[in-house]
Order: structure tokens, then C-alpha cells, then sequence
């Protein structure tokens, strides 16, 4: 048995969500299909980072399986790839030590969020971006992103059905690449909780329409409550981006 | 009656084409369903510039269409957007002498063809670029695209089912934007015959891959039979970018 860690890219549109599902089309189904095909029906179980929601896009999520065959390392992209649908993607593949672990060795990720600012319709951007149509305060947007940077317990900032316990979380950095009417927002940190990206996106927008000032942000994370922050910001804008080891 | 010019923007990925055919999706019939809709089910014919085929985009179709609707014009691109699909969208909408028309006023049309250059596939390029994964001779490409200007029979470079009797055509400009791994070719022209522009990007590949030197062009041109030229390009690269007038 070998193990292999691979980086993949998927576009999110037309699956539901990472995790497997009964009867659901999932990036872990096809790929967990495509590695039975390969092993003439044997079970090979794949582990990811995390997952990631319906309509969630990746350009670097990371995952692990197990294989016995004896595939050179630099034939096993091709292989795959050759097997896996057009909305995914194998973009490297490596042999790692037996105790790698996708998801408990991961030690930070980044993710991206596209908002497409316009008030016009672009059809071109529909499943890749977050439209937003009103005028937005950027400099407020900025401010108010400095208080989530460091250690926070970010409970107000993931959906109420997230099981783990521990929800402090260190935000290294959050910036800001705006080209054209695209205005992408980039979070780097030691992990993230379910839905949390898109709560932080929604309580930004907040800000930037004027419903929160960038001071209410110290306030709610305080409150512990979900229902302080701002809206979740829809799935098509979001990109887990890379996670780091 | 007053007619209406629009510019309309689309995915192509989700099309049967552009024109009306029987039991299939195509823009033209979202397009015409939508306005029997607002139009308390009287048929409205809709006239674009021209056809774009199955998955080929748009970045600037021009259709026309009468109404009778009291509807101002500045409204009209509201209520047609709160109707449509999310992969059309409409740009533009302007009140139109009743003379004017989408396909037979049209003097020029600019198209574009994006090109992935690259051996690894991109999940987010699939549906919207051509890749090529070989090397390119970019220099020979740019040469040979010279012999294309001006005014030729382009019989060559055209499907054999084209039903038009003159082939004569004027091709402006054919430029060239290198970002990243994507090469955008533009063409513009007084006008362009059935599977055209795929046909002019599919032998300007052969010349670039080194099957044909740039000087084979004229004599391609020369032949007047499809045959000689090179394969027709993927339609997902192509986008009817603006239609003049």
C-alpha cells in the first residue's frame, strides 16, 4: 500500500457539495467511483481537508487515498485525470508517508470570495461570483475586516448546526484584490468553521451598506450568537483556495 | 408596434444554439417564451444578427423585436432581465425605427476565440475556452493570419452545408491577447460564413503545431474546397463578441 496526496480543482457548480451523499453527485462519489473503476471494483476510501458546500468551488483543496498498484508517481496524474469528469481536476499528485493525514495534518487554509459588484446581470459570472448590485463603503469594509484578524472565539460566525466544540480560530489575513467589477476577498487562517467565510462575506456586506458600522464587529463577536453577525453570503462566490501543511 | 433593438449577452454551455429548433433549448426560444409571457401569450418573433451553434456564447448579440406594450424604454431592460434565465441577460434595450433589422443592417461583427494553453485541464475553462496542450509557434500563427486579411472567397473556410451563394467576405482585423495560458483571437470583419471563425482557428493551429507553414494560407484560399483547411475549432471557445451597425 502506497499512500498519495493530491491537489485537485473542482468547479462546484454541478455537484452537491463535497462529502458524500445518498444519491447525491459529490466530488468524494466520483472520485471514490473512478478509484473503484481503477481497482476493478475494490472500495478505496478518499479523505479531504474538509468539505466544502454545495456550489463551493475549489482550486486547491487536498485529499489522500491508499492504493496497491504500482503506478509510477508522475503517470498517476494522467491516469486519473483521464478517468475523472470535466468539472474536476487532479493538478498534482505525490507520494507521502503512511501517517499523512489530508484533513488532521492540514495546519491553515485560504479562501477566496468573489463579489461581482454590478447591477447588471453577467451570465458569464452566475456560478462564479456573488453578485452585488448596490454601492458598497470599501474603506468601511477594510476597517471593519482588522477585528476579525487574531484569535476569536468566532461562535457568531459559523452556522448553529456545527458540531465541534472549539470555535476559536486565528485569522492571519484578509485582503483585498478588486479588478474591474470583481472584487475578490481573500482569508488566510489556521481553519475555519461551517459556513464561517461566507458569515464573515455577509457581515462585511453589512458594513459595506451601511446596516453595521465597522465598531459593531468587536460587539458580535462578544455576543457568541449567530444571530448577530450578517446574512450568509451565497455558496457560488467561494473558493477554498489552498490549504497549507 | 414599436420595435426594439437589444444587445443580449449569453452562456452558450446551456444552449441547442441560438435558433428556434424543435424540442430543443435554444435562446431564441427562452427568448420568445418570455416575451409571449409578458405579452399574455401572443407569439412575438424574435431576429437576431445571426445563429450562434450549441455551445457558443455571446458577449454582444443584437436582436430585434415589436411591441405593443406601453413599457419606457428605460424599463424594458429590467422587466426582461426579472423574466429570463440566468445564463441570458440583457444588456441594452433601445427604441428602434421600424425599419431597422438585427440581421440585414448588420455591417461588421467581431468574434473572439479563447484558446487554454496548457497540458493540465482547468475545470473553470472547460466550458468557456479551447485547450491545446501541444506547443505553439506563436510567430507562424501571427504570419499566417496576415494572408487572411481583406477580401477573399472564403469557400475553404466554411462548412460544405453553408447555404449562401457568396462567399466573398472581408476580414478587418485578426489580433491577438496573450494573458496568462489564455490566447484570445479576435477577428473582426464585414462578416463571417457558416463555422468560419472555427475553421480559420483550427488551421491557424495547424500552422502553429507546424502541419502547415504560414504560405500553405494562400493556397488554401486558392483551393476554394473546405477539405484543404484545418479541423473546425471547439464551439466553447468561441464568443460572437459585438455586432456593428
Amino acid at each position: 500500500m502506497q499512500r498519495y496526496k493530491c491537489v485537485i480543482s473542482y468547479d462546484g457548480s454541478g455537484f452537491s457539495g463535497y462529502q458524500v451523499q445518498p444519491n447525491k453527485r459529490t466530488v468524494q462519489s466520483e472520485l471514490e467511483a473512478m478509484l473503484a473503476k481503477m481497482h476493478k471494483g475494490a472500495s478505496i476510501k478518499v479523505i479531504g481537508s474538509g468539505r466544502t458546500d454545495a456550489g463551493v468551488h475549489a482550486k486547491g483543496q487536498v485529499i489522500h487515498f491508499d492504493s496497491p498498484l504500482p503506478i509510477p508517481e508522475q503517470k498517476w496524474e494522467v491516469a486519473l485525470n483521464s478517468m475523472l469528469p470535466e468539472d474536476i481536476s487532479v493538478l498534482s499528485v505525490k507520494k507521502v508517508d503512511p501517517s499523512f493525514h489530508a484533513r488532521f495534518d492540514a495546519v491553515g487554509k485560504e479562501y477566496r470570495y468573489v463579489l461581482h459588484l454590478s447591477p447588471i446581470r453577467d451570465p458569464f459570472q452566475r456560478n462564479y461570483a456573488s453578485r452585488y448590485p448596490y454601492p458598497l463603503h470599501l474603506d468601511a469594509i477594510r476597517e471593519a475586516s482588522k477585528f476579525f484578524l487574531g484569535t476569536h472565539d468566532f461562535t457568531s460566525f459559523c452556522s448553529a448546526k456545527t458540531e465541534v466544540e472549539d470555535k476559536i480560530r486565528t485569522i492571519e489575513t484578509i485582503d483585498f484584490i478588486n479588478v474591474g467589477d470583481l472584487l475578490t476577498i481573500r482569508f488566510v487562517g489556521n481553519g475555519f468553521l461551517y459556513n464561517m467565510v461566507r458569515i464573515l462575506v455577509g457581515t462585511l456586506l453589512a458594513v459595506g451598506s451601511g446596516d453595521f458600522s465597522p465598531e459593531d464587529i468587536p460587539v458580535i463577536i462578544e455576543k457568541k450568537d449567530r444571530r448577530f453577525a450578517g446574512k450568509t453570503a451565497p455558496p457560488q462566490g467561494l473558493y477554498l483556495w489552498k490549504v497549507f501543511y
